[in-house]
C-alpha cells in the first residue's frame, strides 16, 4: 500500500474524481486502493474491472461495491442521487456491441452526477435509424459518440449537430477494423469540423471531457 | 522493345483491354509500347501519364494522343463514339480534391465505350448533398464511388442504394489519412454489406471492375 | 431488447437481408434478436456464431436453428428451397484452410436463394489444380475467390477470366501472412485488372456483393 | 465550377463555417470557390494555401485576400472585428516549430470572432517555463494545446487544469516523432483524463471544436 | 544440455552476468542451465519465469530457488548481501501496474551486490507527486526511469535531473498505448536530452546498463 | 579518406566482391574508395549510382567507368570476358518497371563473370506470357525472379520449376503496393516452397546470393 | 475428402515433396490427407502439428506417426535410411529457443535423405561461441542460421563464410522484437551480401531452398 | 522573439546546455535565438542547421557561426579549448554514410569540453576490421555507437566491451532498413544486455547522454 499515492484533489484541481484503473492491477492493489479511500472517507470509481477480478476481490469487497458486468465499472461509497443529475450530455452508439463502452461512460457520468440518455443501433448503414432520432439527438449540448468497425457515425453525426461530438472509437470490429484504429483513425480524419476524440473503448475519457466541457460552459 | 510482351488478347479475354501504367516507366518505354500498338493495329489507353512525362514525349508522340491533364490519361488510335456509349454506371466523388482519380476511371469507361456521369461534392459533412442527388444516383446499375480522408461516403451510400459499390479510396488526406490507407479501411471494414473496394487512387481498377460487373449481367 | 433496432427494410432497399454478426455480441443480444425476428415474421442469418456461443444458446433457441459450425452460421426461419436456387456465382477456395470463409459466402447465397459451388484446394502453387478446372470457373458469371498466405490465387485468377472476382482474403498463414493483411494487399494491388477486394474472412460479404451484382445484371 | 457545391449553411447548422482545405486543390479551383463565395455574398476562409500556390492565384485574387503565411490561411470578405472578439479560449504551443499549427488555430478562431492569445515555446524539457505560466492558462474555459516530438504537454496540462484541452498533436520531429503520429497517440493514451485530440497539425479543426464547446457552454 | 552453452565469462568481460531468459524455454531447458550452473559453482539469475512455468518445475529445484512472483525472477546460488549493497541507483515508477518491471530491474540489481530504492505512484497527471519526490531524486547518480502508456514521466524527470535517465517502456496501456510503443517512442522521441531507452518490459536490461554505467565511472 | 577500410579480402573469403553503396555517400566518399582500389589494384563495382550523383563525380573519373545509367552501376578495372561468362543464373522480371533492378542483378553477375540472360514482361496478369517462356526458364540452375506490385510471379514461379527461386521485390507499385513491402511479403509468404529472399530493390544481393549458391554446387 | 487435391507429382516437379501444414486444419483434414497418402501409396511430412492437435487424431493414426514434438513434425509411410543420407548443409541456432525451429528444417531434410548437424546457443551476445565452432560451419555447403530477436548472427554469419546463407528468422522475443519481424528484417536488410531468407519460423521453407539449392549444384 | 524562452539554466540543472534544434525553424526564428544568446552572453549550439538554412542566414550571422557542414552543426561564441578536453568516450561507426551522425554526436562533445575519437567503417560484414580495433575500444568508458541497416554492430559491440554503449541508430538503409526503425529496433532488441538507444540520427542525444553519465560517474 506505500506504493500508492491516491489523488484525492484531482477533482477540485481538474473536475474530474480520481478513479481506479483495473486492468492491469492484482486483486491486493485494488483492495488497497479502497481501503486507502475508506480512509480518506472518499467514494472511488473502478473501471475495467471485468468479471473474473471482480470474482477475485474478497466477498466483504464485493458486498461493498455498487458493480455493473455490461460496463465493468464499480462504485464505491456515496454516489449523488440520479434524481438530481445534471442534463446536458447525451450517448449515441452505433450497434449493441459497443454498448460496453457507451455504458463505461455513462456510469462515469453519473458517479459525477450527471445524466446520460443512450441512444443505441443508430449505425450508418440504416441511415433512417439515426435521422428518425436527430431530433432527440440535436437537443443535447454535448455528445458522446460511441462506434466501432468503419465509425462512418463520427462523421455523419458531426455534420449534422450544433453541439461538439467526442468520439469513442471501440474496438469492435475484425479484418482492417481489428482493435479500433480504423474507427479512431475514422473520427481524426472526420471531413466534418468539431469531432474531438479519445482513446480506444475510452468511455471514461469521454465522460471525463464531457465533465469538463459543461464546466467550461458553466463558468462563462 | 523487345522486352516488352502487350496482351492484345486481354480484352477478347477478360473484357478489359491492355493498358499501359506509365508511372515508373521511361518515355523510351512509353513511346515503345504506342509502336506496338501501331503495329498491331490496336488502340490503347495510357494511365498515370503525368504532365512532365507526358512533355517529355515526342512532339509527333503527343499529337497522336488525346491527353486529358486532371486524370493523367491519354488515349491512342480509335475510340468508341460517345453518342453511342452504353450507360449503367455513375461515378459519385466525395469532393473536388477526388476528381483527378473519379475522372481516371471515366476515361478508362469512354475509352471502352461506357457513359459514366459523375456526381461531385457529396461528402457526408454536409449529409443533404448527397440526399439531395439519391434520386439520380439509385438509378445507376453499378456506382463507383470516389473519396479520401475518412470515406464515410461508402458506408452511407452502401447502406441507401440496391445497386453494387466499387469504393476507390483516393490518397487526399492528411495526418492520419494521408496516403489513402484509412479511406480504403473504411471501405473494406464498412458495415454497410455490398461493398467492395479497389486499390488506392485506381480510378482505372473501378472501371474495369464495372466493365466486367456489367457484362456479367448483359451474359445471363 | 430496446436497444436493437432491426433494419427489416434492408432487403428490399439494398438486395441484402439484415443479418446479426455475433462475434462481439452476448447470448442475451442474440436471443432478442431471434425474439425480434419471431414477432415480426422474418427469417434471420446469424454470422460468426462460433461454437461456444452456439452451445450458450438456450436450448429452444439451438432447436429452431439451422446450425452449420464450420462457416459458423446459422438460419432462423424459412429459408429459399435449394432446389429452386438462382445459378450464376461461383466460389473458389485455395486451400482447404479457406473453407470456413468459402462456406460462409456459400451459406449466405443460399439464405439468399442463390446456388453458389466451391471448387477448393487449387492454390497457385500447383498451377495445373487450378488449369486443370478452367473450364469449369470460366462458366460462372460471378466469381468470389477465397485465398489466404500470399494470396497469388487472386490475380492469376483474375487475368484469366471474364467474370468479375470478388476477392475474400483469409487470416490463415503466419510470419508475414499471419491475420491476412498479406492476402488483402495481394488483392488490392493486383496486377489482374477487374479484381475487387472485400474484408478479410468477410465471406458474408463478398456473397452480398455478388448478390448486388447479379441484381445489377438482371435490371438492365 | 459546377462540381462545385459550398455548404454555405454550415454555420448556421453547426457553429462553424464553410472552409476550403487548399493542399490538393488546384489554383482554378480555389478561384472557383471564392468566385461562388462572391455570388453568395459570404466571407470564406482558406487553410493551407502554402505560399507556391497562393503565389499561383491571380494578381486580383490575391489582393482580396487577408493572407497569413505562417499560418497559410486567407480571409476572403467581412471578418469579425477583433475589437469584438469573445473571450476564452487559450492556445498553448510546445515549441516554436510548433507555431504555423498555433496560428491556423488562431486565425480560425479569429475569422469566427473569438480571441485567442498564444503563450508558446512551454514545452516540458524545462518545466518551469510551462509553470511560470500557469497561472494565466488556468483563465482559459477551453485550452488548444499544439505540441509535436513526444507530446508530453498534453499530459502535463491535462493534469493541472480544470478546462477541457483540445490536443493538436504536430508533425514537427524526426525518427520516432516524424509525422507526429507519436505525438497523436501521447494525446489519445495520456494518463490525464479530459485530454480530447484531434488530426495531426489541425489547427482548423482544434478551432472548430473550442467554437462549438464555447456556444455548448452558452446554450444552457 | 548439449545444446545449451552458458557464458560465465560474461560478467568478468562486460560486468553483467549470464541470465536466463525462461518466457520461450521449457522447464527441461531451465533445469539443464541450472544444473550446468551448478557443476560450474556459479549462481544464475533467471527472468521471465511466470509462476506457471515456476510451478512446472521439479519440487527440489523450487526449494533451491529464491523466487519473486511479482517480478517473475528467481536466484539461483550466492547472492551479495543486501546489507553490503552499493548505492548509486533509483527506480522511479509512474503507476503501481509499472511495479513488476521496476522490481525485475531492482532484483537484477540486487543480485548483482546493488541497492535500488523504488520510488512508485509518481506519474505526472497529478505532477504534485513527482514533485514532491524530487529532492529524493535528484540524490541518484543514475535514475531508472519506469512507465507505460503514454510515458510522459520520461521528458519530465528528463528536464529536472543531471543524473542519466534509463527509461524502461512498459506494456501497460490499452488502445493505442497498447502494448508499449507508446511508451518506448515518447523516450525516444523526447525533447529532454539524456535520456536513453531500453527495449519494452527490459528491466534486466535497464539494471544492466546502470551496472555497466556506474562501473564506467569507477574506472576513471 | 582515413576513414574507409575496404575489405578487398572480402571476394575469396565469401566468393562476392566489395562493392560501393553510392546512395548515401558523397562525391567525395566514392572518389576515396576508387583511390583506393587503383592504389591496391583492385576493380571495383559500384551500385545506386544515380545520374546525378555520377554526373558530379570528376570527368576524369566518369571517363574511367563503365557506367549503366539504366541500372545505375558502374564497372572500375578490369572485368571479366562476357565471353568467358559462366551459364547457370537467369533472371525472369515481371513487368518492364522492374528491369532497373534486374539489370542492376545482371550487371552484378557479369562483373563477377557470370552470364544471366533475362527474360522480361511475364507477369502473371497475362499467365501465357509466362507459360509461354517455361522452357526456357526451366534451364536455369539458379534462377532470380524479379517482381513489384502484388509479386504473384514469385509463388506461379516457385510452384513450376525445380531450380531454387531467389525473389526480388521491387518498390514498383503504388497504393498498397507503394514502396515493395507488398512484393516483399508475397515472396515471403508463398505457398510455394523453396523461395527465399532478398531486400528490396536488392538486385545485388540476389546476385551475390546465386554466386554463392553456384559455388557452393560446384564444392562438392 | 473431395476438396483436397494432394500434389503428388510435386517432389518430381520441383524437388521438394508435398507437405500437410497442419496448424489452420481440423483433425478430420489431417486423417483424410494420410487417407489420400495411404491410398496414393506415397510418404507425407505433416507440419505444425501441435501436440493438442496431434493428441485429437484417432489412437490409430497416432501410432502411425512418427511425431517428434519439439519440431512439431510427423512423418507418415517410409522415410530414407539416416545412414544414407547426403550431407553438405548445416543448422546454425542462436539460442535454444530458437531450436524448435531450427529442428523443424532437421527434420524435414530427413524426410528428404539429406543430414543436417545443428550447431546451437552460438548467439553474437557471446561472440566467443561462434567463433570457437566457425572451422565446423565454414565446411558446410548450404548453412541454414535460426534466430530471433534483434538476428545479428545472420549478418555476422554472412559476412564470414564462404557458403550460401538461409536465414530463418524466429518469432522469440519481446517488445520491438516479438513476433520476428525484427530478426526478419535484419537478415533482409544484412550488410553481409548472399544472406536470403524465408519466412518467420518457417524452418520447412528454409529445408525445401536448401534441398533445391544441393540439386542445383548436382545438375551442372 | 516574444515566443522564444530560452532555457540557459539547463546546463546547470542537467550538465546539457540549451541548443537549437533548426530542421524545422525558419531563418529568422534562428536569427532570433541568436540575438537572445549575444543577449545573455550565452554560446549557442545550432543542430541539424543543413546547407541551404545555413546559407539563408544573413552573411552577418554566417561569419560568427563556426560551421561543420558533414554533421549540419554549428557553433556560437566561445568554446572550450580542444587541448583541454576531458577524455573517456569514444564513437564507433559503422560505415562512411553514418560519418554525419557520428559527427553530430562528436560536435556536441567538443562543443561541452568533451574529447571523442571517432573510429569508422567496422561494421560487421567484415568482423575483422572490428576485431583489429577492439584494444582501441575497450579503453572507452563510454562508446557511442553508429549505425544504420541492420544494425548487427550494437550487439556485437555489447557482447565485447565492459563500457556501456549508446547506440544511435542511422536513417541509412533502403527496403526494410529505409528510415533507421530496423536499426533502431536492433539496438533496442540486442540480445547483449547493457547497450541503450536514442532516436534515430540523433547524434546530440547520444553526446547528451554520455556527458551525463560521465558527469554521474565522477560524483560518486
Amino acid at each position: 500500500m506505500s506504493d500508492l499515492v491516491m489523488d484525492w484533489a484531482r477533482q477540485a484541481r481538474t473536475g474530474v474524481p480520481e478513479a481506479v484503473l483495473c486492468a492491469s492491477k492484482s486483486a491486493a492493489q485494488i483492495e488497497a486502493a479502497l481501503a486507502a479511500a475508506e480512509e480518506a472517507g472518499h467514494s472511488l470509481l473502478l473501471t475495467r474491472l471485468a468479471e473474473p477480478l471482480f470474482a477475485s476481490l474478497s466477498p466483504a469487497t464485493r458486498q461493498r461495491l455498487d458493480y455493473d458486468s455490461l460496463s465493468a465499472t464499480a462504485f464505491y461509497g456515496e454516489v449523488p442521487n440520479p434524481a438530481a443529475a445534471i442534463a446536458g450530455v447525451g450517448i449515441v452508439a452505433a450497434g449493441t456491441s459497443d454498448l460496453p463502452v457507451a455504458r463505461e461512460a455513462a456510469r462515469t457520468l453519473a458517479f459525477c452526477g450527471y445524466a446520460s440518455p443512450v441512444i443505441a443501433d443508430v449505425g450508418v448503414a440504416g441511415l433512417w435509424r439515426l435521422l428518425d432520432r436527430m431530433s432527440d439527438i440535436a437537443a443535447f449540448r454535448v455528445i458522446i459518440a460511441v462506434a466501432g468497425m468503419e465509425g462512418a457515425l463520427f462523421s455523419v453525426l458531426g455534420g449534422l449537430v450544433a453541439a461538439p461530438v467526442i468520439a469513442v472509437p471501440t474496438s469492435v470490429g475484425y479484418g482492417v477494423g481489428a482493435g479500433g484504429t480504423l474507427a479512431l483513425h475514422s473520427a481524426l480524419g472526420s471531413c466534418a469540423p468539431g469531432v474531438v476524440a479519445v482513446n480506444i473503448d475510452n468511455g471514461f475519457g469521454a465522460a471525463a471531457a464531457a465533465i469538463k466541457l459543461l464546466r467550461a460552459g458553466a463558468r462563462s
